[in-house]
């Protein structure tokens, strides 16, 4: 026998066992569920294009942690590093074959070599969803829409998307005369959330004084007192907000008005109680020209975002004169699941297990597990003769909640048992369609005690 | 404006638009809802890895087809060319983790930098699944079986899934003494599907001389008189090819005894009918040590086999001493897209399109599609108040078949108009669930209405 080679994976990426990647998958699939519902079509890019292409647009850090080489055939080549370039470069080769507005989601990997240190990852899943080719309200709404839509869909109740504009911010920057700043400011402000108002205070003013450094702070972060003054009456705290970025910016504009409309209309939706207008929203990227927004957990702030996005004016200059406005959003898959950390009760693989008695009735069993398959339950058979205690244990170990056993007297009368493996209570000598209405019965009370012994609850 | 850049893709990768990532998608979650079903989890694992790992069983051709590079840290690494060794790999480093039998599946893509003049794509998606762990024979007419329901659940009705067994095989070379050849002896015959008989008996005939060329051929091609010669009477087919096997081999052993085991508990659940015993089966890999099979729909043998894999005694060898034996497959995802091909009807992106006609209704328009969405229908709102027949344009060539219309005097009385897109007819003053009573009646109709057009059908 050779020399073994040790098993081990590199610094930075991941396997996915079971239970991971099921849970995983679940909430991939939860999520398309909700997209497609909503007319947004799935579309996928190569892993590794031209390196000229992925690089066209970024800057010294991007490049730093880019996986570039040269394939078999002399081409400067690379992974992708997000999905945000790579759908750039498919409007522009596409754009006569797709019907504009366009609605697309796409869910994949990307790869960055990112200093592992900071506990990230350099492969992870992206989930960016955009209407590209409209500078509508309506396409501004429904993204938020689809967002809360979607996280309702995985059962999450407590949660906000923060909304601003940057156009709005931009005219603020103009009154203030320091445009030239301007994204080295975007940059500082998107990080008070992280770094607090003393040292964002202290960036600021040494990029534009004291002075600018404050009223920029006091239009991000607006006190009551003032917000209470600008709008007399009824108005609501999204109002006072709207009213104090309107008077700081120099008065209502194109910006200001598209605010109002989507504050207006997402009542309509009930999305009312999950917007919240919050100035300090910026993003850091130079790109976005509109509304822009993250989404937080209400009792996991310090995860960060879990959803931000915004519209931009131009998504692919780069590659053709054509101008494609959008509006769009990346859900962060890894912060999600670190969320829904919790409920990994559900990610079992299977519901039933067929115990395996007798190499005689080896199709029988697989008979059996086919007909309780096909009335919409998973299950699973064990694969040999093995003694008894070691298959219950096995199906103890993967959380399986219920057993069907048929041995050779059961079988010629075509009857099975089954067995509750949580209560350990059993019903012998049932025909099929019996056995079946038991297996529902067992499937549900184990969901129902799970529920019961969750966080969540009550 | 600086120079663009022509948006392209690499030689043999591909992008994937609407029409197409609808239907692989669809066909993938078919697949995993089958697998689910069967108790199989998925796993995921790294797509870039070290190439010491990847490579240490492959050989020249494999080595010169990898992705490989140095990364940021000097690491020797490569992506993945199959999901075979990284599960392997998979397996020796989370042993201890896992419950055995282990039974999952993996659908991920795959890099080769294959010469693409022969049609092939260098970036493909892969399907495997494997139960590890367990040598039974249950575990072979469980793949087998999870073959089957998969290829039905996508709508396949003409299959057979052809198999042999490579320790019979093994065992009538060794009668022939000339097991020293046996991997070259196994790598053309696996051809000769490909290449036909007579290429085959002189490529044979070159290895081992020109009588054991036509002894090798007769038992992978049993002739007609042959078969009915060694089993009178009632036999079928199946057992007729096993006899003539079980004689050319040496007589009875345990891997005659393993198809027999198979051949007769595959009736207890139905799939006979789908399973040919066919001794020229060999697959080229060395890797397999017992059943081996492939699977060929009835009227695309032009295509291949779409799903094709074996058992094997040792999964892992390379990376633990701990023996893993196990049985799996793997679904040539692209080909069963090749096969599905006319089914396109079934792709389009929302079953329902609310029109925009008064931006005072923004809100409005997307309520109402909110409600048809938890009715259970695909729906998309158009974005912004362009003209009438513009709107209808792009439902039409979306293929959307259903229209919902909704002015200010409709929307004063919450009422809503709804069109079929298909036969132009129009009701009118609905309320809500009247409005989703109608858009069923579209959808079921056009439904029908495409699969009276489809070839498939009558």
């Amino acid at each position: 026998m050779s020399e073994r080679i040790q098993p081990r994976v590199l610094k930075g990426f991941r396997d996915f066992l079971p239970t991971d990647e099921i849970q995983r998958r679940d909430v991939i699939h939860n999520l398309e569920d909700v997209f497609r519902r909503f007319g947004f079509a799935p579309i996928d890019t190569p892993m590794l294009e031209y390196t000229e292409i992925l690089l066209g647009k970024a800057g010294g850090e991007t490049e730093k942690q880019v996986y570039r080489f040269e394939d078999h055939g002399g081409r400067d080549v690379a992974m992708r590093f997000d999905l945000t370039v790579p759908f750039a470069r498919f409007m522009a080769q596409h754009r006569n074959e797709l019907t504009l507005p366009f609605k697309r989601y796409h869910i994949a990997k990307v790869f960055r070599g990112e200093n592992t240190q900071r506990g990230r990852y350099r492969e992870f899943m992206q989930c960016d969803f955009d209407v590209v080719g409209t500078d509508s309200a309506s396409a501004d709404l429904e993204i938020i829409l689809m967002i809360v839509r979607s996280l309702e869909a995985l059962g999450l109740s407590g949660f906000h998307v923060r909304i601003s504009n940057r156009a709005v911010f931009n005219r603020f920057l103009r009154h203030l005369e320091i445009s030239e700043h301007s994204e080295e400011i975007l940059r500082t402000v998107d990080k008070l959330r992280k770094v607090g108002t003393d040292k964002t205070r202290s960036a600021l003013a040494e990029l534009v004084g004291i002075d600018r450094a404050d009223q920029i702070l006091s239009f991000v972060q607006p006190s009551a007192s003032k917000l209470s003054a600008s709008v007399p009456g009824a108005a609501t705290e999204n109002q006072r907000i709207l009213a104090h970025m309107r008077e700081l910016a120099g008065g209502e504009g194109e910006d200001t008005e598209r605010i109002s409309a989507i504050l207006e209309h997402a009542a309509s939706v009930r999305l009312t109680e999950r917007i919240v207008l919050d100035p300090s929203i910026t993003r850091g990227l130079d790109y976005y020209t509109g509304m822009v927004f993250e989404t937080f957990l209400d009792d996991e702030e310090g995860i960060g975002s879990i959803c931000s996005g915004g519209r931009y004016n131009d998504l692919a200059s780069l590659y053709t004169k054509e101008q494609l406005p959008g509006v769009g959003a990346s859900i962060g898959v890894d912060r999600l699941l670190a969320a829904l950390g919790a409920e990994r009760g559900a990610s079992r693989s299977a519901d039933v297990m067929v115990l395996y008695l007798d190499d005689s009735l080896l199709g029988r069993y697989h008979a059996i597990a086919d007909e309780i398959r096909r009335a919409g339950f998973r299950c699973e058979v064990y694969p040999e003769a093995k003694k008894l205690p070691q298959q219950f244990k096995f199906a103890e170990r993967k959380g399986i909640p219920a057993a069907v056993i048929c041995g050779p007297d059961e079988a010629a009368q075509d009857l099975v048992n089954v067995k509750n493996l949580t209560t350990r209570d059993s019903h012998d000598r049932l025909a099929m369609p019996e056995a079946v209405h038991h297996i529902r019965r067992i499937v549900a009370d184990t969901a129902a005690a799970s529920l019961e012994g969750s966080p969540e609850a009550g």
